[in-house]
């Protein structure tokens, strides 16, 4: 088992990583406020993780509430449910509260969490890659608004992540890859060697080879801890996480939630940036192809859908990175080197857009 | 004009005071985080109120969102359409949110602001002497479950509170009433001078005399900001604040929400924590005889409604101090002295739940 520390002051907290690190009652019950715990999970992960993770709290109140899954499913009316649950259960302000499932599971639980009786105790049981490698780190909470994707949240810290491996087995192949992207993206703005690894290791991360899996897991926490351990508010370098987001967001919007998923979209929407990259003359032609190639080889899309630069700019326009009406976005300056700016000619966004989708 | 502040280290801000601040639009303007302002107001205090503020926005990005009045609003549906409104108005994460309003709405302002895209500045202007004395201070925010009161929330700091005394010429008496209530309390609960001034001042408080009601404002917000600059997420000190809400939230949730106002509800709790203190050695008969003739003098409740010494238990049982099953409960030492505790006889809680109602 792999130990990484989040270094946020007196919010720190580990991410471990390792295969069957679900049937180890310890690492969880360390983390427990009280005796009290409620998992929250969704109806496709709770049939096949829910009974070992509740066998770690016997002896203990432990219940758990079910969601639908879907990230059409993040939202207030859903997160009230939790609530529900939590009251009807009585639990006081020494319920720890577990999250037990993807990136929607892991928002919608720890933004409970900062909310019931506001606040109680937290801990990430991510079940997808994309949860392992990015949403379960970093204290990034909230839901959706029919209006705006995350408009809703919180920054609120988990006491610890437990990522294991062994629960990627069970994930659908397109899920595997929404998570691949994200990882992709921490080579592409600040790990030049992550990225160098990924393009030698692509065939063996797409078959879940477990040595490849906790390589990227570990690296790709690693950067986010990095990142979000340097700016925990996001005033400044957390927001190059968001590479190839504010367009994803955009597609996620325009297409309806769940249409595409989160990792697919931003996939098509670093290209976006890298597209948009080399018309400012930051990277050429080669990068972008090798961008491409890379996503291509992990199953993800590489163009946006036929919405239209006109719309997808509409749908840009919402997203929280703009500031007194200007769109910033994250951009490459190299390889391994992002960027955030609002400095660009709009003609070449709207080249980009209309370049970039199907 | 008064200005107290709140030391709470980097989230540390003032508390004006005094006659007529809403028309010295520089109070509010050294505030504001960027040229986006949106007003969250009611039906009752925006006719009032809300043309005097909006003009000091002029030249602003300025919105208002008119909620309907009353606890009964109080709800994450009603909040989710202070959201819509922040999106429909493409509000950025620059915008300030302002409270113009009683606690409810300052409440759920402050609760927004604490979630909208994870965290904008906010302002309080409470217009209620409740909200000016209380809940405006100590950065509570939240809304209301049906299964209990300000069971969903955030600990979330405004940068600045203007307490205009001459707002509260037009706020009706049952209101005026609720506010002393919690005046009173801070007497009761570690300010022996200022429960010695109330007993001489009593009058001329209920009577509106604006010194009066500048010293009352002046010195519960200098006790409370004591109190949350100590302890601000209330694992010790700041439950003091609390006496008589068990009880009050319990009659609250019992009558349904709004037909007794939170301060007189509060008012029959103090009086019900007298009785147990008296119950319990620590206070005399006189004691809770000159609480209930000050809580008389100020026009409140000193009965709760009959709703039973085990509804009451099971009302009480959902409160946010409950840990592990047992009550918690603020007790009076002495007049001016108080303290948590959950070690009395139950059987002396059913005689003051039964002693207690009309």
């Amino acid at each position: 088992m792999i130990t990484l520390d989040v270094a946020l002051g007196e919010r720190s907290y580990p991410i471990y990583i390792g295969a069957d690190l679900l049937g180890q009652a310890e690492i969880v019950r360390r983390h427990l406020a009280g005796r009290e715990v409620m998992v929250v999970s969704n109806d496709i992960v709770a049939p096949l993780y829910l009974d070992t993770v509740m066998a770690a709290f016997e002896g203990l109140r432990a219940e758990a509430v079910i969601l639908p899954d879907g990230e059409e499913y993040k939202t207030l009316a859903q997160l009230n449910t939790v609530f529900t649950a939590l009251l009807e259960k009585r639990c006081s302000r020494q319920v720890t509260v577990v999250a037990l499932g993807g990136g929607v599971i892991g928002d919608m639980a720890g933004f409970a969490a900062a909310c019931y009786q506001r606040g109680v105790p937290f801990i990430q049981i991510p079940t997808t890659l994309l949860a392992q490698v990015d949403s379960s780190v970093g204290g990034k909470t909230g839901v959706n608004h029919p209006l705006g994707k995350n408009m809703i949240g919180a920054f609120y810290q988990p006491r610890c992540v437990i990522a294991d491996t062994a629960v990627l087995d069970t994930l659908e192949p397109r899920q595997l890859s929404a998570g691949i992207a994200e990882v992709i993206k921490y080579g592409l703005i600040r790990d030049g060697e992550l990225l160098a690894w990924l393009e030698e290791n692509m065939e063996a991360l797409v078959a879940r080879d477990r040595d490849a899996l906790s390589h990227a897991i570990e690296h790709s926490c690693r950067n986010k801890a990095e990142v979000v351990a340097a700016d925990e508010l996001e005033h400044c370098q957390r927001a190059l996480l968001n590479l190839g987001h504010t367009f994803g967001h955009a597609i996620e919007t325009g297409m309806g939630y769940g249409r595409w998923l989160h990792g697919e979209a931003v996939a098509a929407g670093m290209v976006m940036a890298a597209d948009l990259s080399a018309r400012l003359g930051w990277l050429s032609g080669d990068d972008v192809a090798r961008v491409e190639k890379l996503l291509s080889r992990a199953k993800l899309p590489t163009r946006g859908p036929a919405l239209g630069p006109a719309r997808m700019k509409e749908l840009m326009a919402v997203d929280k990175k703009v500031q007194d009406g200007c769109i910033r976005l994250v951009l490459l300056r190299a390889l391994g080197e992002a960027v955030v700016t609002d400095q660009f000619d709009p003609a070449l966004l709207d080249q980009t857009l209309a370049q970039c989708q199907v």
